[in-house]
């Protein structure tokens, strides 16, 4: 739904509340996506979000809305309800969905809501919640087709038709040994074409893909954008199939990664996760910056250094700014380039000097370019051949080195095991800071011999 | 597949190719899954590419692996193999695949292949280059069923059976009227759970999702991510069903689409697209760096102006780093967070007060405590109060105005439909310079009566 037409629904749901024109309103909360519901729940009041919410028929929905509301709204919309209404939407919701609402949760509703639901669902749930954040075991889901190797094609049809006619997404059957242990996939397809009393494990694929319960979510992510498959099976440290990690989880994923990575490298990683109040982004964003202070302190302590040259020729300062801006902006792009590079798998920690002669060349002529440039306006302002080749040559040095940093840094990270985003962008930016800084009044203080 | 695993597979496969050991190859070429030859090949010479090509028996795979290899890998390596070997293994690729590759040859090679190819199949590829780049148009597949509202479910089910049975992915049962007119959409469980003299319309969903052919590919990912479904199905201008966007192809757009914001952001847009060539990379990143160039001369100018001032207390130098700095860092914070905000649809471009007033917050909140730290360093280290609290304002000053200048810029572009992450970054930047170094020599200038 487009920013209009949510606009427009959100302003006649209002106008049809304050009519209170219940049959009007049923229609349109019971026709509406969850999705779009739980944007437009965000501009409600309280009492009237649980109006609206009484609407919706369709338990499930319930839950989906459940699901796609945030957490403030959420957990205030909550507050309100009976438990046992709680329980009753969250028995009709897939657990991992479930596991992340409970998780949310102050610690006494979360226990009283896992205690009142059905025992089968609620240890589905706890089951889940006993995996790191962030790992497959923790976003997989138990709704999952399970083959015995050793039946036949008409068994399995049969058994599919049986047990698992509620299975929401049927694209893989998969298949395991009598122990549980994944062997192999089969699909709908090879089902109906090979003779009904071949076994199984004739004709099933054994090249199946599958992660650990603690693989990191990342690398489950990786699997299926790479291979394009829709759902990847996990097993436990028996190699026994216990869930399948669906492409729709997969998709949030991608995206919550790929924000967490732009943000990380600016310091501000967890800003969208813990949004809303001022001082919880003030204390997230503090760190980067404090490394970003510390080194503009110093490089006050090497320009006081050079105190004698600057009261000697004071425009040396004026020039302070472009060099560097300069060497900052193209270490800014030659570590995003690399970190953004490493996360998707275009580079890989193995090429560090490929990479970074790249881009050491990059800033090298980016910088014969830039210093020739500003070095003639310095010419132009102050015709001092001497001070304008210092000003020249310092561009060159800062932007050359900070090319080499800037890829350099992440590279070491990466190999190190250490996340790129995370470590070279105050790394990165307060060493740059620095050695332009020094480079520039040392190359002055020594052309112009002061 | 992991670093290890790819490294010990190119060495082997090395091994094996320089002892000639074909049946040993060739086991492992029809083994291992295309997305991995992909990253092998690129390692290989080219006779060794075309002696291992050859090897695998499934023309599907051969599909997969042209798809995937990266552009040079593709253009070196087809260069020698004869048309009618190449259409043979188009044949069986999807058309959308295809005409990625065909957008990729010289004019004359892609011309000369699809005369080659079979009509039916050279006209559908040819349908899809007709759509710009980046529109559901360009990346549809024709691989749908669409069912005849009239129709009843017992008929449905025939023709899954007869016309569909070798449609991939059967997840959505379109359903349409007697023009080809999308109108609902329907499940594999919903046909068998009705009495089988049903018409489709009288049980099929209404409320079905579809993009037009002209639908910017982004806003295609953002309707997959929002609403968790496994396909768009694609209309025309007159609502008729010519195609659906499916999920794999969705993940790999989301994963484009991010980072091609993160590199926007620092100016280097279109760096992997075109990779490899330094002087390519260098005219990529050469206008956004202009900008901060400008933004430099600029306060050089300014300082230049103050030139008096700062012949009186040279020391003043000493601080221009870490005040550009402060400022440049959180700027970058702030527009970093709308920019991603806007493009995840977290933030909107209605709510541009409530999310500046924030920013600004912020940015006064880590001014105070920066400026306060700084201020003692400048105390401390010249014991001069009224220079020490310059310093502090001029923190405090620059830090506020590149909060607000940060979170303001990309909300206006936002606001006048051009694209944030372009064009933020160099504007916040070089805006955020200039105003940083003016403050603080004015706020000097004027509290120490220079």
């Amino acid at each position: 739904m487009n920013q209009d037409r949510h606009k427009i629904l959100t302003e006649s749901i209002k106008r049809l509340l304050r009519r209170n024109a219940i049959p009007h309103l049923s229609k349109i909360m019971n026709k509406t996506h969850a999705a779009d519901l739980s944007r437009i729940f965000q501009s409600l009041s309280l009492s009237h979000q649980h109006k609206l919410f009484d609407l919706i028929k369709d338990i499930e929905k319930k839950g989906i809305l459940f699901s796609e509301m945030d957490e403030d709204t959420f957990l205030y919309f909550i507050a309100d309800m009976k438990i046992e209404d709680i329980v009753a939407i969250l028995e009709y919701m897939p657990s991992d969905d479930v596991a992340d609402i409970i998780e949310r949760l102050p610690e006494d509703k979360a226990d009283l809501i896992l205690k009142t639901m059905k025992k089968k669902e609620s240890e589905e749930v706890e089951d889940l919640l006993r995996y790191g954040d962030d790992t497959a075991g923790r976003i997989m889901v138990p709704d999952f087709i399970a083959l015995r190797e050793d039946h036949t094609a008409q068994q399995a049809i049969e058994s599919l038709q049986k047990e698992y006619v509620d299975v929401e997404m049927p694209f893989y059957l998969y298949v395991v040994d009598e122990y549980g242990k994944l062997t192999g996939v089969s699909s709908l397809r090879q089902l109906v074409v090979v003779s009904p009393d071949t076994p199984l494990k004739e004709f099933m694929s054994t090249a199946v893909f599958s992660v650990r319960t603690d693989t990191d979510q990342e690398e489950v992510a990786k699997l299926v954008a790479r291979y394009d498959i829709l759902a990847v099976p996990v097993v436990d440290h028996m190699n026994k199939l216990v869930g399948i990690v669906t492409v729709d989880d997969v998709i949030d994923i991608i995206r919550e990664e790929a924000t967490e990575d732009i943000l990380k490298m600016v310091g501000a990683g967890q800003e969208f996760v813990e949004t809303k109040s001022v001082f919880k982004s003030t204390k997230i964003r503090f760190p980067w910056l404090f490394a970003s202070c510390l080194g503009g302190i110093i490089a006050f302590f090497i320009i006081g250094h050079f105190e004698k040259s600057l009261s000697k020729v004071t425009y040396l300062a004026a020039f302070i700014p472009v060099i560097m801006g300069m060497g900052g902006n193209i270490g800014t792009q030659s570590s995003t380039i690399v970190v953004r590079g490493l996360s998707t798998g275009l580079l890989h920690v193995r090429d560090i000097w490929s990479v970074v002669f790249k881009e050491l060349s990059i800033g090298m002529l980016l910088g014969l370019i830039y210093g020739s440039l500003i070095g003639i306006v310095a010419q132009l302002q102050y015709n001092l051949p001497a001070f304008a080749v210092s000003v020249s040559i310092a561009v060159i040095t800062s932007m050359s080195v900070a090319a080499l940093v800037g890829s350099m840094v992440p590279m070491i990270f990466g190999r190190l095991n250490i996340d790129p985003a995370v470590a070279s962008g105050p790394f990165v930016t307060t060493f740059i800071d620095i050695i332009a800084v020094f480079c520039y009044f040392q190359i002055a203080t020594l052309l112009l011999e002061l």
